[in-house]
């Protein structure tokens, strides 16, 4: 029987984003990640289905995140602020203490294709999961689909510039802005002509 | 020198989806599909960089289509309007003689995930172009990305639907219908105290 590592998951994690900034993804092997601390190839297939599977760990409790803030809008929130108050519970899941890392993994998953298809896949799934969550509270089909896509972009626009050099502001703030400015930008269209 | 095949993407393109629709996509090779239209594995690679990319082919005019639709829009246009005018173009390269086709296509794409993660590339590279062209006319950064992304969410929401068994409505009526929802959506969040 497989011996139990404590802590394994979150430590191949680090090691493989040490690794992959410093060699290149591709250059890098699951073997190497597993031995550099210690640990062996087969225990890190335990935890991880593939190589580009060890920068996702995590991902749940983020999809989580998500969720838990969809049950903390009330009875008569409509979806886009459900979706607002499910913005600002995910982003709480990012810390400032959490920049540096989510910058250094940002860039290594910018520099693969393997890794942003893994990426693009994982944040469909997100909006799934959400627009279920909004549909779950009564949500019709089409209000919850769009509501949840929009959260999910409102999310991955400020995520990028949460990651920017310079940028102090929270994940929370950014999320907020970002919400805020496509309501603006709709705004402005509801009564165009313009639209069929 | 290779001899120059008139129609060959096309043929292929065909034929490869009914391979892939009748014995599955993993089960069908590259040869095959070049075979049964009488044309060469050669050929096959000549036009595509992988048996994936047969399915994508015309992807570049359905972009195009989707940038001809920017231009029309006015000057004074607002960046969902101009977005509005982009949905109405695409929308025109998917005539009722090809619901057929598109909804085979998809049901391909859907039972696949390599597949899946090709289609959210193109989708992604998609929302990326249009929000260069938004910024070209002078819509600035954000907005851009938002009304972009909001753009090509309507579309995939309004195809799906477009393909659905029993659906008569033409693809530019269903996306127009889909971009109003979300625009009422968001109408009612606009005032709210629950956005921060």
């Amino acid at each position: 029987m497989a011996r139990w590592e404590p802590g394994a998951p979150e430590r191949l994690q680090k090691a493989a984003l040490e690794l992959f900034a410093t060699r290149g993804f591709e250059q890098t092997t699951a073997t190497e990640i597993a031995q550099s601390v210690g640990l062996t190839e087969r225990t890190f297939f335990r935890h991880f289905s593939d190589k580009r599977e060890v920068l996702f760990y995590g991902q749940h409790q983020f999809a989580q995140a998500f969720l838990a803030g969809v049950d903390t809008a009330p009875p008569g929130a409509t979806p886009i602020e459900i979706v607002a108050c499910a913005l600002q519970s995910a982003a709480a899941f990012f810390p400032k203490e959490r920049r540096p890392y989510s910058r250094t993994r940002q860039s290594v998953i910018d520099q693969n294709p393997a890794l942003q298809e893994r990426e693009r896949h994982k944040l469909a799934s997100l909006a799934a999961t959400l627009a279920d969550a909004l549909r779950a509270r009564g949500v019709d089909e089409l209000a919850a689909t769009l509501a949840a896509q929009t959260g999910v972009t409102v999310f991955g626009i400020a995520f990028t510039q949460w990651i920017r050099e310079g940028e102090q502001r929270s994940l929370a703030d950014i999320a907020a802005e970002v919400l805020r400015q496509l309501l603006t930008l709709t705004a402005t269209a509801t009564t165009s002509e313009m639209i069929p």
